[in-house]
């Protein structure tokens, strides 16, 4: 196989997109790790694309659904479930989170390889996890054909609550069918794992993450959360973002 | 360096979105031959998602755009730049249009390595493309600061007309201040190049540029084309169909 196609990134500070493409700088870097897979880069862009409709930012409507989250995670038996991006946008906030709720991190890997797993576990220990808290999907569980059937026996299969960051719609609806309470962080409302969860925060990760590690310092009160009216809520601002006029000297979208 | 993070893939076939993961693995195959960059794929990803909204269609709006690019192009001096990809998603449409419309290609990269240079060429070759039919952009001619800045002197810096599929903002304004009339395909209508361009295509190039091939088998007569309105158009479909319920049973959204 070839090097891949990266350079000595060559991107002005005067560029009006530098944040957001040092952003990606960071996962790229983190494929070069073996950390992200590539596959993870279309994901993030989709995502980016959503985050612009949304406003960059972190709305009311998802703190409300960051807050059931949290409350419902410090109530039940829950693991934090790691892939590639969360692994490199925000390891240090997702450790502190587990710490938090006392929760399990399980690498569960869409695409699996060995060397994966461990630059992934890696990451999690450099960002102040112990050896004991990481655990691997390791044995079939879920009634899918992808490699994301796996579950941990001491984790995922014996959870209650499952936090899912950036899942794919498939493991998502099989987690729901194994009885699990599903919370996910998801920038697309319209995805099948936007719907099919029980929470879904449609943030950002970077926003999210940090976010969630705050709430968690306090209990919160468990509160009953429609998720079908917050999707609502989330499009509805998406939609109220997509009436602004076409005008060039606005905010730049990534382009 | 080390190997990227692929695998073998293991996407069945029952995957609700098997067709868009196959158009991924073709742009991931792209990285491994050199074609595509490595944030090509974030731009890709992007890509997704718009045309999630506009509900994966060539929509009339963007019909009408294409026959106004075809008549301009078939009645001024045009070049067609060529990125990683476009040579990876739809090589062989976009040479016969360039044959069509006796039209140079001209290959211009922001991620700029020698080795791409060749890849993309060789793309270009074996769709069909004759050697002296591609141009490659080696001079400085642009006032911006990244690697698009450059262009050839017999290609893109003597042309009336310039197509830019999937371009970045900063060389679709830099090309308007060098008084380029520059059509452009981007599934945002919100992006800068989408707003700069005097022709956007707002339509996925996978069935853009196929369509424009038809177009271009017949004289198209010019018309007096309003991008604004144009855009206006597309930002409406899109909000209706963020309209839609958020229905677990229909057609599933990328995840």
């Amino acid at each position: 196989m070839n090097k891949i196609a990266i350079l000595p990134m060559n991107v002005p500070k005067s560029h009006p997109r530098y944040a957001s493409l040092m952003q990606r700088e960071k996962l790229i870097e983190g494929v070069k790790k073996n950390i992200t897979a590539i596959a993870g880069l279309i994901a993030h862009g989709r995502g980016e694309a959503f985050d612009y409709l949304i406003g960059e930012r972190t709305t009311e409507n998802a703190k409300k659904a960051i807050r059931a989250a949290v409350a419902r995670m410090q109530s039940s038996k829950t693991v934090l479930s790691v892939n590639g991006n969360v692994a490199v946008l925000c390891p240090e906030e997702y450790v502190k989170l587990a710490h938090l709720l006392r929760a399990p991190l399980e690498i569960n890997l869409f695409y699996y390889r060995p060397e994966r797993i461990n630059a992934i576990r890696n990451a999690l220990l450099e960002a102040g996890a112990e050896e004991d808290e990481i655990l691997v999907s390791n044995k079939e569980y879920l009634d899918i054909e992808s490699n994301r059937k796996q579950a941990n026996p001491e984790g995922i299969a014996k959870a209650e609550t499952v936090l899912v960051p950036l899942e794919d719609g498939d493991r998502t609806e099989a987690l729901k069918r194994a009885g699990k309470f599903v919370i996910t962080i998801d920038l697309n409302p319209m995805s099948r794992t936007a719907r099919f969860a029980d929470i879904t925060i449609v943030d950002n990760v970077i926003r999210a993450v940090p976010l969630m590690v705050e709430y968690a310092k306090e209990r919160q009160e468990e509160a009953p959360f429609d998720n079908k009216e917050n999707l609502r809520e989330a499009m509805q601002i998406m939609k109220q973002n997509l009436e602004r006029e076409p005008d060039v000297t606005s905010h730049p979208a990534p382009s």
